[in-house]
């Protein structure tokens, strides 16, 4: 993959491929280019009603966008008072649209969309059932997935010159199977890792709260799409926070599961494969609501994925009481020394456990003492996993074009690593440094009898471009591979957030409050390994309690 | 761990070990030495009768050794039949006479036990209720595993020196919970990496069917108890055919699970902690009937094993019907070029594939062609995985007290990794290669709709001592972390085997049929990932066919 390039065309080569994405956007759905120019990653606007106001939305469609999560739309579409092909349409036309405003596409099959719309419709019609539990509902995939006779390019200059994809990923097989409709892929960054999406093929995604402010990343493409409404729900891969850090930053809610439990098979891989790394990628949803990650693991794993991927764990979705009618008993983490929470974040906490103490459930605050190993360490030390290839591949697909590296990849590290490099004999130190993590959080979870763990996501509110850092909160659900939800429960407030700011705490990256005045703020919580069923039910309760669930 | 030992020393500090250990034997338990004298490792006799006619065990402790499996056994002991102090003398009392014989044993712990068995026994006189669902049932462990108050040795002269384990392993304590009594541990090959159970300390332990054989490894100790009947349960580890290479050397059946099923947390390691190797150490059971590999697997998960080791499946055992009644396809491997099947293994396999075509399933031969990639190769990989250490921790072990290396080390290994080490950078491309191995097995298996595939688990019948090689046979399903399960399936007849042989393929170790006659002859059955239920139901129908199941 990435045949060499003569460096003087990776611009043209770049521009042409943006280019015949952006051909692929009917006229009609075109904002004024006098308005799009407004649109920079320097300026403060925010573009969440441009959907509502551009007028190429009808009124139906915007409710349709608007007004239901995916467990509604598919409801509404299984009882024959939805056409798939209105659904898909509004959803197309919001996205176009977003996309004008945020940049958050990377391929358009709007038309593949409308033709499989039509499908679902006249399957239904025909034989009175429908394809499957997902039947005509559009999702949005990352980038990385395969779709047959779609590139995926990853944001690299140097994969343009590959063909569309000859086969699906596992999981796009599997969801098609169920009903899906496929009708767009989503932005990421170069190599993935950093919380910026951005590239030089599509450029850089921006929040719809405040355009010079970071979607998040690496599934920012998503993230963005979300906030706008152009997508009901996405469908993301996570290593070190790249399907929950977008909802942090834009809104909504996202669920990283265990590993092994949705398929991971057939995407196209940023590095090099046969990473020795333990600390596994996995593929979660994004959305509206909590139901809908339950809906869709439900339903993704109903299909036996393991039949598929050698790699998908044979294990069905328990079904459990819905939700938990026992007090709960949540460990609460408010940060650590070397983050502390930004002022609005810590309020999000606070209201969290404040909710959850008030509503009859326990919290046992973890984070006195020496009760849980350095949250700091464990992330340099997930850092150091990523970090292994002795060959750089991504660097080298990168400089396979002679594009430039984005600049946030410099931000997305640790100083401490600058002149690290793996050996094989560390790596077994490694591997003994982890064991001992993942046997603290195990023992404290049980001795404390724990359901989970409610924490941040991330220090602070979506920071300016290339500012985010390095994801140390989310990448501990990583490292200890416990299932993981983010939910937005509030939004900043000056006014509010003020009693959590504390004297001589230097806070990275800056808080500037009158930026993040109205912003999504976000809590994590973490449940145990494999217990994804019982997190899912977890995670209800506190959207009941402070999640204000979207869309509804 | 491991102490620096003054070279001079080991042999007293090995001695004094053996001795103290020999001492824990009753003096009524103990044979005549002129009848010991004659059990050596160059005898060519059976001790196999030894038991029976030694006159240390009562008609009654024979039948109680001799006539049932486990299962019977606690069955007899819930219905209040049989004493478990009764079952537990009994087995006491011919695990020191199969010790004499056959040097299987490390640790003995008959005190304890017997103090065990009583209060199992007063438990049910007490309360009307069984302890759990192996209440009060011997059951014999590998050396390698932590039991309190116990040491740990693993046959390295410099772990003599280490003080008695501190706490127990953790299934250890899940067993223990289930009622199990502890009444020896058992012998491995020194680094465990070899099948010649074969240590400077307890000595090496010989096939009670032939001394002059090997027992197997690296669980040799439980395969010759089993064998002399000395066990009926036995625990074992498995990363390369070490639960199941002693059930094909001395008859018998084991049982190798899906990673993360057993949990493996707190037993002592031989090498060193953190390898990247991607090949996980297992535990199973061996024993005396596939039902009573389904009563620890089954007893042990609902043990809910996942709250006490982080890296045991939070999964249930499936309850599935039993025996499946529908026809099952098997796929059959009647082995590979490198290591050509000796005739009495060829004609085993033609039998059992013989005998399920005649009751209705399907035989799909998977051996002709490129349908699955070479078995030898795909061993020569696993090799490396295990070869990854850069420190080569169990040679440091070794040298720790000036020990020498045991002779099977040097057989144990391929002659194409001689000056091989490994490096960060080849790891990656070797977890490709596994990747793609994987991915073969999982397709075909996937395509050809088996629910199985029946292969040899070793080319020959017990060979002479140091004569065993690298197994191949077995090292496949650790590689693929495929379950897997090995059964006797007949004994080696030459006037049967004759058919079977190849004129011009050369046989390693070489075949002798004067003495393999007799020997017990193994197939192996391995099935899907985590689908240990499914191969469960599937061995008890090969069983059924042609296993002829011991004890009963």
């Amino acid at each position: 993959m990435g045949s060499q390039i003569p460096i003087a065309d990776w611009r043209t080569l770049a521009e042409s491929k943006r280019s015949s994405v952006f051909a692929k956007i009917p006229k009609e759905w075109l904002l004024p280019s006098s308005q799009t120019a407004r649109y920079t990653e320097t300026s403060s606007l925010s573009v969440l009603d441009v959907p509502r106001t551009c007028g190429i939305l009808t009124e139906t469609e915007l409710e349709i966008t608007e007004n239901y999560d995916a467990t509604d739309l598919v409801n509404l579409m299984a009882e024959g008072k939805l056409k798939s092909v209105r659904v898909v349409t509004a959803f197309c036309k919001r996205a176009a649209v977003a996309q004008q405003c945020v940049s958050c596409l990377t391929e358009i099959m709007f038309d593949e969309a409308m033709a499989r719309a039509r499908e679902c419709d006249e399957y239904l019609e025909r034989e009175g059932k429908v394809l499957g539990p997902l039947h005509g509902l559009p999702i949005s995939l990352k980038d990385s997935f395969n779709v047959k006779g779609v590139q995926a390019t990853l944001g690299y200059t140097s994969f343009i010159t590959n063909p569309p994809s000859a086969t699906n990923s596992v999981l796009v097989d599997v969801l098609y199977s169920l009903g899906a409709v496929f009708y767009c892929k989503t932005n990421l960054p170069q190599t993935m890792m950093t919380a910026d999406s951005h590239n030089n093929i599509f450029g850089r995604t921006l929040n719809p709260h405040n355009l010079s402010l970071t979607a998040g990343g690496s599934t920012g493409g998503e993230g963005a799409l979300l906030a706008m409404k152009g997508s009901v729900m996405g469908v993301a891969t996570d290593v070190a926070g790249s399907n929950r850090i977008p909802s942090i930053c834009c809104g909504g809610s996202s669920f990283k599961p265990t590993a092994g439990r949705v398929p991971f098979a057939g995407g196209v891989a940023v590095g090099r494969l046969g990473t020795p790394s333990p600390i596994p990628v996995v593929i979660g949803p994004c959305g509206r609501s909590v139901r809908d990650h339950k809906l869709f693991m439900n339903s993704v794993i109903a299909a036996q994925p393991w039949l598929l991927d050698e790699n998908t764990l044979h294990i069905p979705w328990r079904t459990l009481d819905a939700p938990p009618n026992k007090p709960l008993r949540f460990g609460l983490i408010r940060g650590c020394k070397q983050r502390p929470l930004h002022p609005p974040i810590a309020r999000a906490l606070h209201n969290t456990a404040t909710q959850l103490k008030t509503h009859g459930h326990t919290i046992v605050p973890l984070d006195d003492g020496d009760k849980i190993p350095s949250i700091y360490s464990t992330a340099l030390l997930a850092w150091k996993f990523f970090k292994l290839d002795p060959q750089k591949t991504p660097f080298k697909y990168i400089q396979a074009s002679g594009e430039p590296p984005i600049p946030s990849l410099q931000t997305c590290t640790f100083s401490e690593l600058k002149d690290w490099s793996a050996t094989l004999d560390e790596l077994w130190d490694m591997n003994v440094a982890k064991a001992k993590i993942c046997h603290a959080y195990h023992s404290l979870m049980r001795e404390e009898r724990l359901d989970a763990i409610v924490l941040p996501g991330y220090q602070a509110t979506a920071p300016r471009h290339d500012s985010f850092g390095v994801p140390i909160y989310t990448v501990l659900a990583n490292l200890l591979n416990y299932p993981s939800g983010v939910l937005t429960v509030g939004r900043a407030r000056r006014c509010e957030d003020r009693e959590f700011a504390r004297e001589g705490v230097g806070l990275e990256p800056p808080y500037e409050p009158e930026i993040c005045e109205g912003l999504p703020t976000a809590v994590q919580v973490m449940g145990k390994n494999m217990m994804d069923e019982e997190l899912m039910e977890i995670l209800s309760v506190v959207e009941g309690l402070v999640g204000g669930r979207d869309g509804k």
